[in-house]
């Protein structure tokens, strides 16, 4: 049934895309912005470094981080405050676990997303 | 590797959820809204009752269909214009073809769904 609908579209490029994230009691907390937060984290050692790359603001960026540490059993970012060199934060091994998961989460979604699109023009 | 991404998360209601949607030359141009508005013009008899039925706005609704009519190879939304009746719209059974394909997408999506969930939480 699937193979001949292409027949009601018009000649062009066509394909089923769409976007995935996971829930924790009905919140959205991981997804591929967190993803990329998270490993900015990582690189800067700074929330708010992290935040102007993405040009993200500081609130949202917090909020987000918020969420995650709250989901997770252990938390994903620590954040290091006072001290002589002020804080810095870092993320957790769990965190590290929970971005190669997600990767390849996305690489499992991508290739549905693949095959139905050979569905839908094939 | 995945079974085990359960313990990063705290006990809870955990899920991978997503949305899904035909892309036309790099457009989005059809999901469950323009499905919805679909439904409810056949329903209707009218894009402007449909629209008002979804709380949508006229132009976006005009939008949608004439972003469908431009990637359908035949109309998807049929408009009679002028008449005793003042017109009236009604959808093609290539529209209804492609309701239809969409739906079985949506389950395919959901079984994709379900079973990252059932890894996640497992």
């Amino acid at each position: 049934m699937t193979k001949k609908i292409s027949r009601l579209l018009k000649q062009g490029q066509f394909s089923v895309n769409g976007s995935l994230w996971l829930e924790g009691d009905g919140l959205r907390f991981f997804g591929p912005g967190p993803v990329e937060l998270l490993q900015l984290i990582q690189e800067t050692g700074s929330i708010n470094a992290a935040a102007k790359k993405m040009q993200m603001s500081y609130k949202k960026a917090w909020q987000l981080v918020n969420n995650l540490n709250a989901m997770a059993a252990q938390p994903m970012v620590i954040t290091a405050t006072g001290g002589e060199k002020g804080g810095g934060s870092s993320i957790s091994d769990e965190a590290m676990q929970l971005i190669d998961y997600h990767r390849r989460l996305r690489e499992r979604f991508k290739k549905f997303l693949e095959e139905e699109t050979r569905q839908l023009t094939g």
